[in-house]
């Protein structure tokens, strides 16, 4: 295990933050790393660059007469900060009473590693693998993967596969085998509200100009009614219920509101009405506003109209929602009720639709049996609130489902501070990727 | 001149922002710099501590039988952020086409220096002053003058004089000699919004959680109406209405609408319906936010519900108000409307009632007869948006009403990027003085 954890270790210790563009050489160097672990295990491999960072490719002699498994990971994270709540520096990996702390830890460099060590012990075992292997492990997951859906589409035929196996969900609770057959898509978009030229004396104009901070917060406050519910005409429209077996299961699972209400912090848990805290955030779609700034931010006080404000927003989507659909509504919405007195502009970010598939389909019962295997116990059919916008693109482009088994915890503070993941799952999802291959390969 | 402005720059080069206190000692310095001014002008001068900044004291030998002139100003200035915006190093004062170009140039430095610059000359000519003088500056008004209240109460009695002179406003226009008569008072708040104990991703908890932005968004939406009215009950209450003659002199300033479209830069003069923009910046209350942040605000995308968001707000008061009444109302307004699921924190800063007085008073039209005399034209009668809470302290604690005699110009950049102020403005102002302390003397 040693020198399992010390591989981890390495790779946790790029910075590859694929948004910031500082980061950009830590980016490539992290990609590097890895196509050269593939080579060392005997595996063809290449590094494929795009106009952001590149993916890299690795796979096994293709055998004709047998399933072929694209297993797919990333290798980029998300910013670090806010750093003055780490208890330790993100980029230098600790191990702490058997958890695994460091940026990316869990979201994805645990989980895709545990993937590429159970491969290395399979071949290292001798007599090959039940199954031809693929594996396509990208630097662009964390912004909305806008170069893999090209790389895929000019790389079908090698990339031809039975089924994607992918591990970048969370297990619904320690040591419950989890299969994931549900995820929700995202759109993104900006808002930034223009007012005066510069920012103004608010005293000796305050009362003749609008102020652009009351604009923008008087704009996203219309995004919602006061109960909650999504406000945006349409939005909703196409947004499938939910069917009666998954309120019976889900309110049955071990991840309690209490348990939510302990791993958020929040005062309370609150939401749209007339669904469970799991349903929100499983088959509910909501509009969330990541980020706010304008006018002055530091100590004291500082009289000003401000000159601008902006707000970064981004939804999340459920089955039958289409994201482009659903960021020309919001982007419609903003612009017509742009307050009088200030320009509105809207940016349109990165986007994925939704994604739920069979959980009883031949490779979802195959997967069930690998994970009660390794975990000893009754496997939970999830969904999730999160977005792999990519497992939608293999759907279209490559024609296959893809079997989603989360090795993270939901504590595990992935995109937050102190992001950590267990030693005992990333041994666990060693074992899990054998077996799973093993049933794969039938 | 040349001495003048090198004097001037001399007491422009100080960063001395009171709000900051990585400026504390640039701040000290800056009065003691004053301080030595006043001593080389053969003044009895010293250096008042407090626990914040220190107040400049210095008077000529009082002589019964005469009148005696209070000048009061202050040599603290706003921060200079945001820094990119201007066009050379703040603290590095410029001469651009007959324009001084520094933070403080005219908010208040300009103005309070071409005062003692006036009392310099006046002396230098030799015969003495026709009236007493005693100059108040102060270190601390740009953060609300907390200390200023206790030291004028505490040295009533060597302050006791009949007027007080403040040059601290604006001129309507270049060239038009200007009386004010009344000030807004001001209240400041900051709303702080806590939600989950960590940032969380927006993915996998959205939907079980109030997200602090979209709660802090909807909390400021309720400030005002549809139409931009206040809609804090009884706010408003209080308000002394607008004169008839008022409105009509306003009306035929020259400070046009079009000339304050330009001015500001915004898309549109908007605000409080039934009013004109110079009323509503005059004889109107206001309540602006003068900073929000909250959440990711770097590049790109950060896909979280964020721990906490912030709002700094400060209202405008107008006669009647009570500043201390107006914190207490918004801020029950603010607790009142909090969201569910998050903590709503209202901290309360400073404040400064509301301030008119009659321009036609024996001192008011020995005001008028000096700006008349300087500038050669019509007095202009008007009130100002802006705050000088220590105007209702001269007041209450010394019993005299101040003359407002403003030397900057609208377009001055108060509180802005690219403070300037005119040499021409600077000239007269040093002028004024001589001629405004012969007629208050006659």
């Amino acid at each position: 295990m040693d020198a399992h954890l010390a591989q981890l270790f390495d790779f946790l210790r790029f910075p590859s933050v694929s948004t910031d563009p500082a980061c950009r050489d830590d980016v490539s160097a992290c990609g590097e790393w890895l196509y050269k672990k593939f080579v060392s295990m005997g595996l063809f491999a290449e590094v494929h660059g795009t106009p952001g960072h590149p993916v890299i490719f690795a796979r096994t002699e293709r055998q004709p007469g047998r399933p072929t498994v694209l297993i797919y990971g990333h290798y980029d994270v998300q910013p670090a900060d806010p750093l003055d709540l780490w208890t330790s520096a993100p980029f230098e990996p600790r191990l702490v009473d058997g958890v695994i702390v460091a940026r990316g830890a869990a979201d994805n460099k645990g989980q895709i590693m545990a993937h590429i060590l159970g491969v290395e012990a399979a071949l290292a075992a001798g007599g090959g693998l039940p199954v031809n292997v693929l594996f396509v492990v990208e630097g662009e997951e964390e912004i909305g993967s806008p170069n893999l859906g090209g790389f895929l589409a000019r790389h079908a035929e090698e990339l031809s596969c039975d089924v994607v196996v992918i591990s970048d969900t969370t297990m619904i609770a320690p040591g419950v085998p989890t299969l994931t057959y549900g995820l929700r898509g995202i759109g993104c978009v900006e808002v930034r509200v223009t007012g005066p030229a510069v920012d103004l004396h608010s005293g000796i104009y305050g009362g003749a100009v609008q102020n652009p901070i009351t604009a923008l917060a008087r704009l996203l406050a219309t995004l919602h009614d006061a109960e909650g519910r999504i406000a945006v005409p349409g939005f909703c429209d196409a947004v499938e219920p939910l069917r009666e077996w998954e309120r019976e299961a889900w309110a049955a699972l071990p991840l309690t509101e209490a348990r939510l209400l302990e791993i958020t912090g929040a005062p309370a848990l609150t939401g749209e009405p007339g669904y469970s805290a799991l349903e929100r955030m499983w088959a509910r779609p909501t509009i969330e506003i990541n980020g706010i700034g304008g006018g002055y931010q530091g100590e004291g006080t500082k009289t000003i109209i401000p000159h601008e404000a902006f707000a970064k927003l981004t939804f999340r989507l459920v089955p039958r929602q289409k994201a482009n659909e659903a960021i020309r509504q919001v982007g419609d919405f903003l612009r017509k009720n742009a307050p009088q007195g200030v320009k509105v502009e809207i940016l349109e970010g990165h986007h994925g639709d939704p994604y739920v598939t069979d959980p009883h389909s031949g490779f979802g019962k195959a997967a069930q049996r690998a994970l009660a295997k390794t975990f000893e116990r009754e496997v939970a059919l999830i969904r999730e609130g999160g977005s792999i916008p990519i497992v939608q693109s293999f759907t279209e482009i490559l024609g296959v489902d893809t079997l989603l088994l989360g090795l993270a915890l939901p504590d595990c503070n992935a995109h937050s501070p102190n992001e950590n993941f267990p030693v005992a799952n990333f041994e666990a999802g060693i074992r899990l990727n054998q077996a799973l291959l093993r049933e794969l390969g039938g």
